[in-house]
């Protein structure tokens, strides 16, 4: 079986293979070349490539699908910066902040036509199925997007809309990585399946934990500044919650803070985090994380192949849920 | 045989059967429903039936194809004219005009993935075909768009840097609507590669046409103001010979007039007109139109099909080459 390390390898490996620096013309192909190098966990083709290895012990039928995922990850990373006017990823500039937006704009069209070329590859048996589970995702994320930028300009957002959201814009990617991953490995359709809700159990529980370690992480652990969500006034399973169970002087003080009238950030980002506090929005917290979680363990205990071949799946999953409750 | 207005009905009346208006969210799928109603000629889909009707009386299988090429080009138009900041298209606000520059990266993201959801269809037998020649050009497409951008800011461009920047950026595509309906009606690689490179020849002579016709056209059958490319020293077949061409006291008048040293607009471009018409650059311009579409004229005829068959492809070839040499 392939460890995390092995898988990552992989991948790495072939992205360097891809060899993308070297097209022409320059302006178009270096931003790809860029983006890919930035590295990143690679977590999604790592999927892709452990969920085909719970099948098979053949993985290469996985590698091109994985390789397709990943640029169209990256692909998103590079349009979406641009929208979110993002100058740093993976602390380095964002193409459309080392190049231009046109050229952001353009080499991300390119990307997105290089993953369907790496999905396409050598003409695998099972490629309508893959592009169907691809096409139907890349849509998905799509949508995902608009909400999220559609919800950054209303007043109101329900927990329900926000879930929708993040299900869109991150879940359904990892779960499709697992599913094509599948598809690749030979799985049955009601395996493929399951995989496909883990991953997307998995992802809703990740984006609320991320929301819930933008406020509560460890500092060095998490890696970028706490309250970052709080002073930006971002729409967070924590602040909608919030909202939602505020009453009296806590929703007061809560929409006095969110509609900027605390001018110093610090002291915001104190104000905000004291009523999460009192309305228990941290134990919620993890109590949403953990009922994602255990159903997202419950669908990869429900494939039906040997627990010992899925041990480096469910570890890689278990290190991306590094506080459950 | 299905004549022009048949096939553009076919495909007018299957992009209002795609029902993407009322899909939600509205700011993701409205923009993209509008530029498919902004209508325009459908050349390309257009040639797609017509590519798969030479060999085959029932055009069905082409008709997704057709719409995934159609949706394609509106893709790239949107994306376009972001890059080149246009405000107008086809007389309407453009798609970032009339929302905003984020939406129409997004959208125009979006109709990527649904050009691929129409070439999936139903799982055509000639899937992977199709795909391969679709994903090179779309390929080639993005590389001659960031060629044009590039040129743009070059001092000096050939005509053979040119020739390969409008091959790529537009006769492609023409090329490549014909081959995939060729394809689509059962054509041998031999015949679908002909039609290509019918395509590719009408393109280049269609786009050095329009170079022309933007200088020497009729005003009213052009629908620009003539003179467009002069005054915004596009660098255009007819520029590029001249810089080409031009010596002594005609090379120091094209440099003075394309350094902006012309304030009135109306003066530059009568000045500019002057220099192509001492250098011959009007018949030198028509010559090589000639050329092209006699090259593609002769691949249509190298069609092994009788002759009958290919009257609707050759006339709506002939009419878009308005003023044969």
């Amino acid at each position: 079986m392939l460890s995390f390390s092995d898988c990552h390898g992989i991948i790495d490996e072939q992205i360097k293979l891809l060899d993308i620096r070297h097209k022409k013309p320059t302006e178009l192909y270096a931003p790809i070349s860029y983006i890919l190098s930035l590295g990143g966990k690679r977590i999604r083709p790592v999927m892709t490539l452990m969920a085909c290895n719970l099948f098979t012990g053949d993985v290469r039928p996985a590698v091109n699908p994985a390789l397709a995922i990943e640029v169209f990850h990256n692909f998103t990373l590079v349009h979406d910066d641009i929208m979110d006017n993002a100058s740093l990823r993976r602390g380095k500039p964002t193409v459309h902040a080392k190049w231009n937006n046109n050229i952001a704009i353009l080499s991300g069209d390119a990307m997105q036509v290089y993953v369907y070329q790496l999905l396409v590859g050598d003409n695998p048996v099972f490629l309508k199925t893959l592009l169907d589970v691809f096409n139907a995702t890349a849509l998905e994320v799509c949508e995902g997007q608009q909400y999220d930028m559609n919800f950054s300009k209303l007043p109101n957002v329900t927990l329900d809309d926000y879930l929708q959201m993040i299900e869109l814009k991150t879940s359904v990617l990892l779960a499709a990585s697992l599913k094509i991953g599948a598809i690749c490995g030979g799985a049955t359709d009601e395996n493929a399946q399951k995989l496909y809700e883990f991953g997307r159990n998995l992802g809703l529980a990740f984006q609320i934990q991320d929301d819930y370690l933008d406020v509560y992480g460890d500092q060095d652990l998490f890696g970028k500044t706490l309250g970052g969500d709080i002073a930006e006034n971002k729409k967070t399973f924590l602040l909608i919650k919030a909202l939602e169970l505020a009453k009296g002087k806590a929703a007061d003080d809560l929409q006095r803070a969110i509609s900027n009238q605390i001018s110093n950030s610090f002291e915001k980002v104190e104000v905000v985090r004291g009523i999460y506090d009192d309305l228990n929005i941290p134990q919620i917290t993890c109590d949403k994380i953990a009922e994602f979680s255990d159903k997202a363990f419950e669908y990869l205990s429900a494939v039906t192949i040997g627990d010992s071949r899925k041990s480096h799946l469910s570890e890689l999953a278990r290190g991306l849920m590094v506080r459950e409750k």
